[in-house]
């Protein structure tokens, strides 16, 4: 940040604040919001097959990850979720409903994840990704999996199949969204 | 705002963002999380209520809405939700799923509404309402609700009584949440 910003309790404020010490401006932080999705596409096993993305930047590049990513202003969620598809699976998909809805509070931050599928054939990297596949379940690569939401929503995908039912929360294990990756330093861990 | 902030195209941005001429802060804009809930409420007619509070404060002063208000950082959606009834209402409730994920693209909002129950007896108007009160559905005073999604959320808890389904969307009259209150201009309106 170009301006001196400090830690700065306003009147009548309940907490402290990040404040430019040169033009005054207060930073409010805000928990952001992502939105993905965990894409269905057809197999010829029979059995749907997933699309994931190999990550090509930090954090967590070269581990495969959802098509998610932060929501823009004046956007729904569902065009959030499609437009990240989009960026960076080339993937034109339909949502079919609320997944999950994660919450990570370690980084202040609420994951909407969507049921979808492809709406047209065809898939590829965009320019966030190294490369994009249909993993059929018994193939994806659980160690090289991004992020633990990424685990969280392949699963809950996986229990809601064929018949879809209230959006899930985090899962027992993780009720907070407070545990970092094992072995891992995620961008934002500082703050 | 204190510093002098224009809109500006950063290089290799794809937008215009808030800069401060004086020190640079790019003051990011992104859209925000609103958590909330329908608080059933056991009533003599064996039929469940639900919670309303009269707003105190602007916009919508003397309106009725949902115990609902802005997530703050490093909070769950959940522990928002049950924060914001018990500030509102002063109400302890417990969370019973997710009832809808509304976009309010208009605002750059995302409103997570929790189905909820009061989790020990006893409610009361917190500082920013004028009153709160468990209406019976037939007695909800549909002409003086405050905001639409306030009455998206009380048409999806009582369509869902009984048996609670996946998470609902915007409904067909606003699908991204563009529509303002007619005759009403809301505070942000003009961003």
């Amino acid at each position: 940040m170009p301006g001196r910003f400090e830690r700065i309790r306003q009147e009548g404020d309940d907490r402290d604040r990040l404040t430019c010490r040169d033009c005054g401006y207060v930073a409010y932080e805000n928990p952001k919001v992502v939105v993905g999705s965990v894409v269905a596409v057809e197999d010829p096993s029979g059995e749907d097959a997933v699309l994931l993305c190999r990550r090509a930047i930090e954090p967590r590049s070269g581990f495969w990850t959802l098509p998610a990513g932060y929501l823009e202003m004046h956007e729904t969620v569902e065009e959030g979720a499609r437009r990240e598809a989009w960026e960076e699976a080339c993937a034109r998909i339909r949502t079919e409903g609320v997944l999950a809805v994660y919450s990570i509070a370690r980084l202040g931050q609420v994951q909407v994840m969507f049921r979808a599928r492809l709406e047209e054939p065809g898939y590829a990297a965009g320019p966030e990704s190294l490369e994009v596949r249909a993993f059929p379940w018994a193939s994806i690569p659980w160690d090289e999996i991004a992020f633990p939401t990424v685990r969280w929503a392949l699963n809950a995908w996986r229990e809601g199949a064929g018949h879809p039912g209230p959006a899930v929360l985090n899962p027992p294990e993780d009720q907070r969204g407070t545990r970092p990756l094992p072995g891992h330093i995620l961008a934002g861990d500082a703050g």
